[in-house]
């Protein structure tokens, strides 16, 4: 049985199955013969939530054409790869929790960190180059090298007020959007979609995967750590600027922006309940989901054309869940 | 021009053109639409010093076959490896210096070094899926994954004295040896050898590599800093248990034991100058050396039926360099 949250079981009811062998064949790649690196991906397992990425592949796979092998291959090599950021993100982040468990940065230190989500990525290229030709691998790869720079952006420009709002796109495309654009990309291909499908759902897969890091950024400031299993505000402790922030920057009496801009990166406390406050007066979280919502609309634009089936209801249901989880 | 170790620039003359090729794949590889990523490989470019395995690689494609435009490729793809391996090393140790170049993780944080480390390893695997086929990139993947297990043992390790050498030699094989066997391997087998020929290469950069490591932690016990441009006695520092402190703590009187095990991870001032004199005791250098002298004549020993000609005498300098450099 696969452990996400029960509002996606029933969107992921058409692949079930095929999420139930990717998820085999994650296990089984990264089964060492040291059992000590068996037990740190035990952890890395426990960080699997939503499998957002394996499912958007799947449900575009079924969506576009037939499934087929390759296609629990290449969802596992996707959560792979995504779990790798993780991993290392929490090295970035100094995060102590991720989905309530104890990260590997804060229980065996940061070096073992490092080396574990390196141990990812190694394995999410090695399962790709099983694969019968180098397709996948250059897709993979070539979206990794983009994640990277947009990773590097991000740390690059923490902490800076002047940030602004298509930098902050240009960060969130490369960081999430690509991953789930080249799902859903793979998915359409390897079912054998012709060229101009493939480009739609890549289209709609870096929509959706912007909007799901809209959401997340607000999430960060109104959610309650309860659901998402995190602690709030963390972004602004980081440094890093966010579309609520950037909007209320912009925006506010020049006494909030003075308090919001020295807030950023070193918060002091209550600042996460303050920060609420000044957001507030420019409407700025509301501004952020209308701007999700219309990239919820554009992916679903993307996806009109698909015949109708169950498959393609999950893929409108899943972008549609992206802002409805909480609002 | 490559720059190298003047005594390795004879060494490397069979194939001087062909790194330069390689350099110049290397360099396109990585370059960024962003200038501040293009600076952050410049560093990583300053790291590039001996260029051993790309030159493994080169000279065991000419010593067992015809060199063809795949070889370059693959030699930038394995020192792009290589260059991860060093950036993420340095976050792990905590270097400031690296070749006399002061590190990423110190100039530009940790976080910093974790990412270009991560942007390496992307660019070596999307280099590699550019070729026909995926023989190269299960290769190369099969590679990291140990590299990667052999990173993790060797952290996990860390500070523990009873390292015996047997699990030494499992840590080091595994961290250093593969990635010279896979690339002297790989040489062999895109110049057309067969599978015995592309064993004995494989064979021969393992010994090759092992005896490698074998040298550089007897250097960094009595290496001076000037020649390989890093501090002495690291190793012990951080809690390494190397092939001279292993054979001392099994033949040391108890006292000398005692004293070494406690500057394990925690040596104290002129803990460097006093480990020379409890390895002398036990002959631990001598007695290393003898064993990286075993390995290279098992390397050279593999490589005796090839045909005669400049790349094989090569082959043949190279593994005795690394005894004779400083011995």
């Amino acid at each position: 049985m696969i452990s996400v949250l029960s509002e996606l079981q029933d969107l992921y009811a058409p692949v079930r199955f095929d999420l139930t062998l990717a998820q085999r064949i994650f296990d089984d790649e990264l089964t060492s013969v040291f059992p000590f690196v068996n037990d740190l991906c035990e952890t890395v397992r426990s960080y699997r939530g939503k499998m957002l990425r394996p499912a958007l592949l799947l449900l575009s796979a079924r969506a576009t054409g037939k499934s087929c092998a390759a296609h629990h291959t290449l969802a596992a090599v996707v959560e792979m790869v995504h779990m790798a950021t993780l991993v290392h993100d929490d090295v970035l982040d100094e995060a102590d929790q991720r989905r309530k468990q104890p990260t590997i940065a804060s229980t065996d230190g940061n070096v073992a960190a490092v080396l574990v989500g390196d141990y990812l990525i190694s394995h999410a290229f090695h399962l790709c180059s099983s694969l019968d030709d180098q397709h996948a691998s250059r897709r993979i790869a070539a979206t990794t090298n983009i994640v990277c720079e947009g990773e590097l952006l991000q740390n690059r420009r923490r902490g800076d007020a002047t940030l602004t709002e298509a930098e902050y796109f240009e960060i969130i495309q490369r960081k999430t959007g690509v991953l789930a654009a080249v799902a859903c990309e793979l998915g359409a291909r390897f079912a054998g979609a012709d060229d101009s499908t493939a480009a739609a759902m890549h289209a709609y897969g870096l929509w959706a995967g912007v909007a799901f890091q809209i959401m997340d950024d607000v999430l960060d400031i109104v959610g309650d750590a309860n659901t998402v299993g995190k602690t709030l505000g963390r972004d602004l402790a980081q440094g890093k600027m966010t579309l609520p922030m950037i909007h209320c920057l912009r925006g506010a009496t020049s006494a909030t922006a003075k308090a919001l801009r020295a807030a950023i990166g070193r918060p002091g406390p209550r600042a996460s309940d303050r920060i609420g406050g000044w957001l507030a007066e420019t409407a700025s979280i509301e501004y952020s989901v209308t701007i999700a919502r219309e990239h919820v609309a554009e992916a679903l634009r993307q996806i009109d054309p698909l015949p109708s089936g169950d498959s393609k209801q999950s893929l409108v249901a899943l972008v549609e869940f992206i802002i409805d989880r909480h609002f």
